[in-house]
């Protein structure tokens, strides 16, 4: 088993916290995203969606998209649980986790790729070309800043963004606080809920991953 | 047990699709959009993030996101499995889904919500107001074009997106076909794989939901 990965990438640190949360220690290839090697020939053999992070099974089998990976590892390695235990926990989390990316991740996103130098022409993550649209630059920055408004809110009503453990939620919402950073944007000094939960999840060994 | 539903929108659609599929019967109470109920005070109680679908349990936890709503399904009703079973399914079928999701539901959403008269100054869902970027629009008219045609190639080399059995990647999928046609996208002729397979799951009693 490996896993490709881009070392300063936020989607492949999201599964490496999650391997480090599990204890578990798997190879890495990297993959040089800057030279657009994720667009090569052999590197679509392995994922048509020419992105990482990806999963190779020892069968040979690829298994991409963050939520794919981590999914993987649940359930082959269940302990310690990360996607919930009951029906219900198992709901919010994946819940949290939804919100996180597609209000928070995708939000940094936007603000990143379509002013980024380096993606002038790949402003979508995957094989075809397209162009940047400086206005959703500029709406991802609002989104940011709303989501990190909107996440001090949640973080004043219980320990951590699903319930009063750790779980999958707060990797995607901690990896997207420090993808903000790319984009120039931190948390604000009065969101004393998000720093509190901010700085309990980065002291956490698996941060480093 | 209740679903806050709309039924016209494409998102409730799949959470009803899902529990058609688990041969499941669910109240639910539909939520004027076109008036915007979902950002009244009341609805926010609800659900902060001011969209359908969610799922009220009987104790009176609100779970939303068609993710956190079909996790919670399938966790208490786990047959007819339709997340996987074994890790490497559960990996496959997660990727698939989120493929799905973040490069076609996404695109047909940013070509409609960034056009759309009721949208004007809410492209994005949830609670706050962003403008439209008709730029974004074109880009998403661009994008869902180019995943019904890579959906038509995956679609030659399997029976369902996940593999060889219907999975909720392909509830994803199928909804994103229908819901492009308020765009004025359909399968282009030539798209037989994908033609193949939209009949298919069209056909299913659960599509009627």
């Amino acid at each position: 088993m490996k896993l490709y990965d881009c070392q300063p990438a936020p989607n492949p640190r999201r599964v490496r916290i999650f391997i480090a949360e599990k204890g578990l220690e798997i190879p890495t290839v990297q993959v040089d995203l800057i030279n657009r090697e994720q667009h090569s020939e052999a590197f679509r053999q392995i994922n048509p969606f020419c992105d990482v992070p990806v999963l190779e099974l020892d069968d040979g089998t690829c298994i991409s998209q963050v939520n794919g990976i981590c999914r993987y590892i649940e359930a082959a390695h269940p302990e310690p649980n990360l996607y919930g235990t009951d029906a219900k926990e198992q709901g919010l989390i994946a819940m949290w986790d939804n919100y996180a990316f597609t209000q928070g991740m995708s939000a940094v996103a936007d603000a990143f790729r379509n002013t980024a130098k380096g993606f002038s022409d790949h402003a979508v993550v995957g094989p075809r070309s397209y162009a940047q649209i400086p206005a959703l630059a500029e709406r991802g920055r609002s989104r940011t800043q709303d989501f990190m408004s909107d996440l001090n809110k949640y973080l004043g009503e219980r320990e951590y963004l699903a319930g009063e453990r750790f779980s999958a939620a707060d990797i995607t919402a901690m990896v997207t606080i420090d993808f903000a950073k790319w984009v120039k944007i931190e948390i604000p000094e009065e969101h004393n809920n998000l720093k509190r939960w901010y700085e309990a999840v980065s002291s956490r060994p698996s941060a480093k991953a």
